[in-house]
């Protein structure tokens, strides 16, 4: 980010790529000022490290409970963070929040029920997520006082990942047809770039990150980075985001993904 | 198409684009064999030109009442489909049948519920009717006695849009912003490649094609081409086509459209 202190929002905030952008946003002093980690189950036992994050940087980390595949929870939440946004607005959302569903699952015996529940949570979440907070998102952009689109004037950051790519998808290795995961994530994609192209005109920034293959939990123990690699990256191609990148798909070394 | 006669499936077939693909094939005598031509409400007064033109080749064009939003009702079609198909199998199923939406829709206000049903009949419709009609298409495969892949063996071709291109939402008219469609159709894009790398063993041609913007109750009377150009185009690019386009999107010239 630049120096300028932001107003962060975090979906998943509670394990593996989320709680660890929340831990490097909250320990780069002075970067982020308040720092909303939005989670399904905050009190769960999988919310633990979370918890204890908090504790050390009460001054910045809020956790925030958001189910991102219901609606009302999120419409809950907005109304919890609002008032704390003061007239700054929100100046940077990021959609990490995001399950993978049965990664064996192929064309030919996906059940309906199976690409919903994924496109619920993948698309659906971030597409309710965005329209939420849009007027926090306007408000930051209005009262920032600059020109120009950067992640910490105002901007919306959706996680993807190299399944979202319809040119990666040509020779997957398949023993990982994952189908529900892909739909959701080029779905994801798509949602970003008419974005993008829609909030030019407020300098909102809209981009996609891909993680890379990461050991967390989703990804496995086989992952190619840790998961401070992958956020130190992602971190850092987001400070480094103009008005260029609206639109971009970006991986965590700042390379341009096929879509 | 080859000289070999063939089994076609064809949804959305009593309008615009579905009946210009009846209309030529059973007028190109000799090609296909038998062609079921199935749509929502084959007595209803949008069918009446399809009607008419089954009158003229009753040889061919068998009419199957088909809702592709609904489960149960292609269930039932391939129910009335599979036995009329002997041991010969379904060689091309073309799923056309789609529908637009409100093309004013914009990421900020879009409802939930225009999503899901524009995805609902546009991406589900065709993984649906591809897993009920699998097992057909892999008897037509493995009775051709021939190796390779093409549309007169065993293909499935999903008609897509240029608003399934997420390189072409880049810069889209801001007039047209259409946004549950594009993610239908890119949905449907990732479905297809998908299909091909899993369905490439059993030598199964997926591909998606661009019809162009044709001058149909859905394209408006601005569209640049007239449907019998446009059919008659798709009509060529399917005869032509082998393994090597397997996963590919094509536009009704032949020319390769980007994801």
């Amino acid at each position: 980010m630049s120096s300028k202190p932001t107003n962060v929002l975090i979906t998943g905030a509670n394990r593996g790529l989320g709680l660890e952008m929340v831990r490097q946003m909250a320990e780069d002093k002075g970067q982020v000022k308040k720092l909303f980690a939005c989670c399904k189950e905050p009190s769960g036992a999988k919310s633990e490290g979370l918890q204890t994050l908090a504790k050390k940087h009460l001054d910045i980390i809020i956790i925030i409970p958001m189910d991102v595949s219901d609606l009302d929870s999120i419409k809950e939440a907005a109304k919890l963070i609002g008032p704390q946004l003061g007239g700054e607005g929100l100046n940077l959302l990021i959609n990490n929040a995001g399950i993978v569903g049965d990664i064996h699952s192929r064309v030919q015996e996906i059940a309906p029920k199976d690409v919903q529940d994924v496109f619920n949570v993948n698309f659906m979440g971030p597409l309710n997520v965005i329209q939420e907070f849009l007027p926090h998102l306007r408000a930051a952009a209005t009262v920032s006082g600059t020109t120009g689109m950067s992640c910490s004037k105002a901007a919306v950051i959706n996680i993807s990942s190299c399944m979202g790519s319809i040119t990666s998808a040509m020779g997957y290795d398949s023993s990982v047809p994952c189908v529900p995961y892909r739909i959701s994530k080029v779905a994801l994609n798509m949602l970003t770039v008419c974005a993008a192209e829609e909030m030019k005109k407020d300098e909102i920034l809209f981009a996609v990150l891909r993680p890379g293959w990461v050991r967390t939990e989703m990804g496995g123990p086989q992952g190619e980075i840790d998961v401070e690699e992958s956020v130190n990256g992602m971190l850092e191609v987001m400070a480094s985001m103009s008005e260029e990148h609206s639109g971009a798909f970006l991986d965590y070394k700042h390379r341009t993904m096929p879509w």
